[in-house]
């Protein structure tokens, strides 16, 4: 009899079709690498012909960057009971640097594992946990630092470059190449990204590659202010919803639109075991918020606290394979009362809870006290620091004031702690803030916290627009990426008033997606705008298929075209419905064109023509 | 017998319901001017108390600009077969410098007018048209050149101030006037907006006041970057689709979502009349591309346009009260080859148009030609120019072009010809643009065109995204709204898609709403933090009908919240469905500040025990 919960079975038998059907005219293929198993996804679209009168013209495929995972490939068998094939496992087991544990060391994972109440809930196969051998340290930061190119550098190098070496030597390709130069406020973007680049930025801090041992599904990634700009999308149930299932499709959900890592939030129940069923299932790394579930444990009393009972839960996280930890270890006691005059005090959860703790003890922040501690558990799994801004402004009036610069100022000085014990790092950022301050929270945290990527959620850039704040806070991350944002948190249209549905979900990351794409153009990352190239030729040239097919959302655009020309005749019309079949002003412009050309070839017959009167003479006296 | 459609009637004897009805706890006010029937309409949002501990704390008024007319008054009888009342026509009369015409004086109109096929369309009570006497000039620009505060003028500087002075001698209002400095890139924003500053900016070319003598029906309003940023809608009929009931109920729904202005983009049958109702009952300014309804005069034949009937249409929309006219004078003949290399050519329908007809004729665009016999036409009347760019990119390669900068100079040179004959005139700028390349546009704007006011659509900072390009636009208008433009040309969902539905334009307009806000924060517009900060604080304090109330679409959020938690009673709870009832982080930061006010008391408490033990002497040596 299996374990699972009849109606995740069920759920199982097949994820919703709307989250695993292929996108239309593309093909998942994989771009082998140097070292053994790399084989790195992207996703390739195919293209009409551009019709002509002098013939067809060849469009080239358009390869994009794919979080998708297997869910995607056709070829891939996608068992949910079972998880996603572990593609790093013989990487981590080839380093030995790590031993296999006999289970959970954790007192709470122990607990759960064997708690019969929970079998129903619990996932069928879970690995035993590995750690990093007594003594040694199992970060990408540590290998980078020792001029290691680890199989998950390479396979970052690989995606990150989506072919562009080759599309470069292809001519199919040279008009769509064609890019304006970018403002990088200091980025620096390499014409190629090599893998030795990769480990460099690695190695230096300022890119991160989330990559637990014990999360070998994950395909690598890497967040870095020199690399293309990522977006994290968020799903957990609370209180008030929950199901198992429902997160598990949800994260598929987000990984099909272009999530690049996903935050698991959960604050209900069975807290532990969703986090495994994800884990299990996700092509992206996974972060967590340890103190959500440390409070839970204490059912919510923030003064109840303790640093042991908070280990173990790092621990406890950590060999489930949570790829970041928030860790909101800059909230310092003599931060606290500058937040009392704002107007909405401290918004961040984590943020709150601590200051909680920490006036009623009157001590400082355990999470500080105990960082290097931190720090030790952290490297024997390869978890990474997100340094939680628990202080950020929840309005625009609170923006950037002594509160959330000061703990900004605190974050660098954990960053320089964490780099010296070879742990990875990214900084969390806000919040609310309005278009003018912005540049100055990226300058901060490029200078107080020395270069580590920059994580941040929006900024909305004002407060009077709930359900439209994926676009309030899509306008400020859209700016705060292009300054050096190296990872922006997406919010959705229910952001401030309730949780998000699927398609609040789907909304949230292609606003998200659009605004990290747009501060690539602006920064002039190598090979950013083909897309954009490609997806306008398409648009002129009146492939709507094509069009649809290379957008954000291809179902969408699709949706929206039918809702006023159904007919599959319009679909290859030289008119759409904004302008009718007479007034279309592409159209117009194919007229003037051809008209232009025939004027010059007329010109040229003219020019015949008195050339053969004058007596075909090439050359005559002036 | 009436003379209006069955359908239309039946349409009228009620608007939609969800087009009129009132927003909750908002009322219309007006403010009086000095001058005689200056009532200047804005909208009052009433607050909650805060409930504390020590008593209830009242929260004041909010005002918000108000562009939705009579139609959200419920004092006002509304009858679109009559229109609205005429509020400028005393002032306009009591000028003494224009004459009642006997009828339309165009070819076309009186054609219009006489046809009894169109008695069944034809809006019933057309008043016969007003132009400037002989040798009169009736533009605000030339009352305002000579000193001159006309009630428009006034009614404008009422309307921009809303009520900030009161404001400012208001005690409660002060923590809600706090906001942060703005960067204005030269902008020069008066603590106070005075008539006297309106009449200058005016006077200098900054700022226009669309206000044709044919539209008394109008609610004056400014465009200029020294005032608030405003927003210009799109409807329109087409070929495709069209009813002029359908059109009429567009144009009451985008006022009141916050559309400050409104372009008639129809190029189906009947532009004439749908024009007619439309500005009838239209309490904005309306623009019009006279170029479109020409080219259905010759069946869509480029080549068979010519200025004499141009000429005819320009006056057949003057004497019906069109405000503001695109014209496309800015295409030149030698401008046309540019555009070849480019992947989208010319997408601006006016200037494919012109295009067309500049290389069938070989001869210079019609419009730049006979460009001072316009300006003559524009000032009978008091048309503001809209000078088009026919040349504006339609996708990011080709932003910021040869073709495109080469065009606006040209409008430059027609700036200083429409303003040598005090014609009011503002620039149309692009289109799709990178946001590192934004800014050049708006600079080589204020210089080539000595700071006329800039009015863009979007623009888009990338082209990857359609179904979302009013985000991937609203993200391009808020920054080209801080660096300088004036009025902000929304987008719908369905552009490059289709024709934008009801729920499309609502989506458009309050995205370019929250763009065109944050604008104005962003360069510091004197109080424009109010309304954020109200919201903050309601947001802060759970006053959930007051964060509904105070937001820019108050259905939405009421709906989007009630989604989750549907009940009456959880408006009022201490939490919301994001975190549940324990893990609601203001709700811990309220302990938070409750726990520190404690500490202070008890920390009070202490130090009286200890004076009291210590004999109670205020003075003692140390």
């Amino acid at each position: 009899m299996s374990a699972i919960p009849e109606d995740f079975i069920r759920e199982t038998a097949r994820l919703s079709e709307d989250v695993t059907r292929p996108f239309p005219r593309s093909r998942k293929i994989y771009v082998e690498g140097g070292q053994a198993g790399i084989r790195v996804p992207m996703r390739e679209i195919t293209q009409d012909a551009t019709r002509a009168m002098q013939g067809d013209e060849e469009n080239p495929p358009i390869y994009v960057y794919d979080t998708s995972g297997p869910y995607t490939d056709p070829d891939a068998a996608i068992d949910l009971l079972r998880g996603l094939p572990p593609l790093r496992e013989a990487w981590i087991e080839s380093r030995g640097d790590t031993e296999k544990l006999q289970g959970p060391t954790s007192e709470y994972g122990r607990a759960r594992q064997s708690d019969p109440e929970l079998a129903q809930l619990r996932f069928e196969h879970i690995r035993t946990p590995r750690r990093a051998r007594a003594g040694a340290n199992v970060t990408q930061m540590h290998y980078a630092r020792r001029g290691i190119v680890t199989p998950e550098i390479e396979f970052v190098a690989i995606r990150e470059n989506m072919k562009l070496d080759e599309l470069r030597r292809d001519p199919r390709y040279a008009k769509l190449l064609k890019q304006h130069p970018g403002q990088g406020f200091g980025a620096r973007l390499p014409e190629e990204i090599t893998p030795e680049f990769v480990r460099d930025e690695v190695a230096a801090g300022r890119a991160i590659i989330p990559a637990n041992i014990n999360h070998p599904e994950a395909e690598p990634m890497i967040i870095g202010r020199n690399f293309r700009v990522k977006v994290n999308t968020n799903i957990g149930n609370s209180a008030v919803t929950s199901s198992i299932a429902e997160e598990v499709e949800k994260m598929v959900w987000s990984c099909r639109w272009g999530g690049d890592t996903l935050m698991d939030l959960s604050t209900g129940k069975n807290i532990h075991e969703t986090r495994e069923w994800i884990l299990r299932n996700s092509p992206v790394p996974i972060g967590t918020v340890p103190i959500y579930q440390a409070l839970e444990k204490v059912d919510g009393k923030a003064e109840e606290l303790t640093w042991e009972m908070f280990r173990d839960t790092l621990i406890e996280q950590a060999e489930q394979g949570v790829d970041y930890f928030t860790i909101h270890a800059g909230v310092l006691l003599r931060y606290v009362p500058l937040t009392a005059d704002r107007i909405t005090g401290i918004v961040s959860r984590g943020g709150s809870i601590l200051a909680k703790w920490c006036l009623a003890h009157h001590k400082e922040n355990f999470l500080y006290t105990h960082f290097e501690e931190i720090c030790e558990i952290m490297k024997a799994y390869d978890v990474a620091f997100s340094l939680g801004d628990g202080l950020r402004p929840g309005c625009v009036a609170d923006a950037n004031d002594a509160a959330q610069f000061g703990e900004l100022e605190t974050l660098g000085e954990l960053t320089k702690i964490a780099w010296k014990h070879d742990v990875q790092v990214m900084i969390e950022g806000p919040g609310h803030v309005p278009m003018q301050m912005i540049r100055e929270n990226m300058e901060k945290e490029l200078e107080d916290c020395f270069e580590a990527p920059f994580y941040t959620l929006g900024p909305l850039v004002t407060d009077i627009a709930p359900a439209y704040d994926h676009i309030t806070s899509g306008i400020g991350a859209a700016q705060i990426g292009w300054y050096g944002t190296a990872m922006l948190c997406y919010v959705t249209p229910k952001e401030h008033l309730g949780l998000p549905n699927k398609e609040d979900v789907r909304e949230g990351i292609i606003t998200y997606k659009l605004a990290a794409h747009t501060a690539d153009l602006a920064k002039g990352l190598p090979g950013a705008q083909i897309r954009d190239n490609a997806l306008s030729k398409a648009r002129f040239e009146f492939r709507w298929e094509d069009q649809f097919n290379l957008s954000l959302d291809p179902e969408k655009a699709r949706e929206y075209h039918d809702e006023t020309l159904p007919k599959e005749a319009h679909k290859v019309a030289h008119f759409c419905s904004m302008c009718g079949p007479h007034f279309c002003s592409m159209k117009i412009t194919q007229e003037v064109r051809d008209y232009a050309a025939e004027q010059v070839e007329a010109g040229m017959q003219e020019k015949a023509k008195e050339f053969r009167e004058q007596g075909a003479e090439i050359y005559k006296e002036v």
